[in-house]
């Protein structure tokens, strides 16, 4: 129930690479709320929803979401609420939610099946989830060698904001540009939605006939989350930059399939979280 | 095709209330992802997901999730791609983007199977889904008149930092926190995911019978979305103020819902978005 996890970064700066110190990162775990329903005689079971969530408050969290998402009206609706694990599934205990309705009450689950939209976080668990794509048909990333220098990472966040048309008007969205190895701006696009501008910069790539993006950097205009790193490994895109802190999965992901992971890049310093050997002073 | 919308805002210092004045807004809408696939003789069509993002680069963002996501594995197994329009749904022109699979490409729909989540953007029209709110079961928020004091909005954002445990150490968690009409905070809770931060610190008012949180301030860190706009109103909460912008959708649905929207809440100025009956002087 940890809400942050604790790491070894290597802070650098303009000038320096910096010696590996420990920092924090927030705890980003998927949870699964798991609804039971019905009367006494026919009871229903049903899985509503997965979220990436950081841990802890999960029964408020059910709680909240079934209220706002017009499923239950009022606590009184509910017998109890529990955590739940699955035989054999080790590392599903704690991110698994059962909501017990009173048997008197019926429930709208109209909404959630007219409104659901797909995520990559797949199943309950996130090292599930990593093993998955690990061993299916993701692409390899190319070996973790010197790839680009930290004066050019430097140059990055400068270069979105002169680019970034829309940002600098409304403040109101995310970016996600592709750059080469020698900072060049290849190709930039913007979204309300993180995985979204990260999707159509893909798809423009894709487009383009450039996947996949073994020689290309990816910079995100805010944090690094889970999805966000599969979505780039997908395209096979060795380093992911960004101007936000990445979260627990995002690192532990792509520590585990080779992906070079840089945070807080701002004011001539980041963070490097990953396979440091692609950075070059 | 707009990414950015017009309005007019008023902005609010430490020492005036500031006259009307244009501003923009990143523009949210709905948009549908449409797979054609199989066989010549036998073609299933399956609507695949629902996302609210910034409309432009619609077929980058459709082509990027079904690579992303693994469903497809590259450009050449599209025939197609073009938006397309329901008849009778003149309001979902331009937000239904319909894929053409060659005939004899195999998609791989089972992870959009196992891995949805819901989400309370309903349908593929931002205009339904508010009409769908105010039509249906959605909580009524009292009459927009003298709520709160702008000195009390000033002191928000330092409430908030103060508070945010996890927030110093990482910065990489969204907070929602529940403050009164006197700036006295009530509820604060955090997480990776806006909406579960949201979703937490309803369910926690929930668990305290504190519903509907008709004397409170809602205080977001970030942005807000329609997403967010519209679990505040599930909760009754008559006035939500945030660090970051709106987005346009925000905007219209707190504006037709009779909702006090306040962005950019820093350094001793804000916006006022909708309502401003309620911000006093």
């Amino acid at each position: 129930m940890n809400r942050v996890a604790p790491i070894a970064i290597q802070k650098v700066t303009a000038s320096t690479m910096g010696e590996a110190q420990p920092d924090l990162l927030a705890v980003e775990e998927p949870m699964e709320i798991r609804l039971s329903y019905g009367e006494i005689t026919d009871r229903q079971q049903r899985s509503i929803s997965v979220t990436m969530r950081t841990p802890g408050h999960d029964f408020e969290l059910a709680l909240g979401f079934l209220f706002t998402e017009g499923i239950i009206q009022s606590r009184r609706q509910i017998h109890s609420i529990r955590h739940c694990t699955d035989l054999g599934r080790q590392e599903a205990a704690g991110n698994i939610v059962r909501v017990e309705v009173a048997p008197d009450v019926t429930v709208d689950l109209r909404s959630t099946e007219r409104n659901f939209y797909t995520t990559s976080s797949c199943g309950v668990c996130g090292k599930a989830s990593i093993e998955a794509v690990r061993n299916t048909d993701c692409p390899v990333l190319p070996p973790a060698e010197a790839f680009v220098d930290a004066d050019i990472i430097h140059t990055l966040p400068q270069k979105l904001r002169a680019t970034q048309a829309v940002f600098e008007y409304t403040g109101g969205l995310h970016a996600a540009a592709i750059f080469d190895q020698n900072g060049n701006l290849l190709l930039l696009r913007e979204d309300v939605g993180r995985h979204n501008a990260l999707d159509k910069v893909i798809g423009a790539a894709m487009q383009q006939d450039l996947l996949p993006l073994h020689q290309s950097v990816l910079f995100l205009s805010g944090r690094i989350s889970f999805e966000l790193v599969q979505k780039a490994l997908m395209a096979g895109i060795p380093l992911v930059a960004a101007v936000g802190a990445p979260s627990s999965l995002a690192v532990q992901m792509a520590q585990e399939t080779g992906m070079t992971l840089l945070g807080f890049v701002r004011n001539q310093t980041f963070n490097i979280y990953t396979h440091a050997e692609r950075v070059l002073v």
